[in-house]
């Protein structure tokens, strides 16, 4: 159900996305460089779940594209950003050449700014949304995007790199750097689908657990994944000293710890009054991925 | 004039815009490096302008903190990811360190991303305007900021440093690398004010030519402004093999551009009827200053 679902929506809104940006008067450079990353961009994970809430609640996901299109930029710009020199110092994402590695560092940081720019206006500009709820979201993208959101996130992350975390440490790393996101993602479509408060605040907790689940599952597989599936060397965090699940309360930990956030993230669904089997099977193919 | 009114607004502006910051919920060495910029910026140009549009229309300039805060939250983070080694590699901004030389590279990429990203929140906040005002203001925030603007601006400066560039392309340069915020700035208070669409024109209009004026006597200043007052060394621009107005146009041709600039913003001015003796004193200030 979900493979179907996904190819359903990955094709158009990927073709979507990349007009917003080609449609517009960039210099080349800076253009390409937008592109590349945005293309080389992968599972889309947080443009589906946004798209499967809004199913879930009985819209249909196109109402959601342009809203995912602002979060998936942000998300892109995060990883160009992460991947400089002066941060992670990575040459590869995804098995290609990181941004910085194809364009030179200066076109990499102005294509991360652009795409991070751009991502608020595509908001403003939807023609979908009233202004209450363009507002709200532009709102709650900025917070989960800025200072007090990720890139706190990516500051915590930094500086745990000297010292070893705590268990609860590493989640409030992972709750800011990876999570906030995530959960903007399902807060978006609730405010999309001019969902109650209690309702969104499930849907809040249940991505929460999700986004655990999927850092716990990545740290998983640094460990027993299979290279070419995930675009890295197996080991690699291990290797680099990083804090990981699988580091902190070991493999078998790591495993137990996420069976806990997927049971977690079901018993959210299980409060929602809507017909959750979509949503459900997200949570599964969160746990059970191979790359 | 001019000069009493700067000095009653800049100390509550500011004082207002680090608020901002420290209310905020953010890691220690990242709110440091985003209040360290900040506290530099120096002679706050746009929210000045901002200010001073407001006042010809009527309104008072504290209608406009918030916006002037974000466009100097989004003109700061240009800064500091201009200086960093991949771009400028600038040691010194206004003769202090700039703020990778501070807080290191990674800490400044992130605080210029946190302040873009906090720039929307800001506006999204402001209780003193209705929603059509601020949807339309984060519209033209992001279109001045982004990739068709000053991010623009910034790749067409960089492409430029391997070549020697036409006059009109010098323009084309500053138009979008300075010019787009400083003529948000005009258009911010329009917006605020509820002018109508031929006056915000005006404006548009005559903030491009002063935006162009301050660019040229920029570099006037590089070659006749004392050390001291500009806070670099004087001739750097030429020495370096910059494009600047004086290596294109002699510095006495220089000079009469700056003073077409000046003729034709105020030109713009007159059509326009408030009382516009203090937009006019700013424009004579740009052309006056010394530093």
């Amino acid at each position: 159900m979900l493979r179907q679902y996904i190819k359903t929506h990955k094709e158009p809104f990927d073709s979507y996305m990349m007009e917003l940006i080609e449609k517009e008067l960039i210099p080349k450079t800076l253009k390409q460089s937008m592109l590349y990353s945005l293309s080389v961009g992968g599972k889309r994970l947080r443009p589906i779940i946004l798209f499967a809430v809004l199913e879930t609640l009985g819209l249909d996901a196109t109402k959601g594209y342009s809203t995912a299109a602002a979060l998936e930029m942000i998300h892109t710009y995060s990883l160009i950003h992460d991947d400089l020199p002066a941060m992670d110092d990575d040459d590869l994402r995804r098995g290609k050449p990181t941004n910085h590695r194809v364009f030179g560092e200066a076109i990499a940081i102005l294509a991360g700014d652009a795409l991070l720019t751009h991502a608020f206006r595509l908001i403003c500009q939807d023609e979908e949304l009233n202004e209450k709820q363009k507002l709200r979201l532009i709102d709650c993208l900025s917070e989960a995007a800025g200072p007090t959101g990720m890139v706190a996130g990516q500051v915590l992350d930094m500086e745990a790199e000297q010292k070893e975390l705590t268990l609860s440490q590493l989640k409030e790393v992972h709750l800011h750097k990876t999570g906030r996101l995530i959960e903007f993602s399902v807060i978006a479509a609730g405010i999309i689908a001019n969902a109650s408060e209690p309702l969104i605040q499930d849907l809040k907790q249940f991505s929460r657990h999700i986004g655990l689940a999927f850092q716990i599952k990545d740290d998983i597989l640094d460990v027993e994944g299979e290279r070419d599936l995930i675009g890295k060397d197996v080991g690699s965090d291990l290797e680099n000293g990083k804090n990981t699940y699988v580091s902190l309360a070991t493999l078998a930990g790591a495993k137990q710890l996420l069976n806990e956030e997927i049971e977690t993230a079901l018993s959210y669904l299980n409060k929602i009054s809507f017909d959750t089997t979509l949503l459900a099977s997200i949570t599964c193919y969160i746990k059970d991925r191979q790359s």
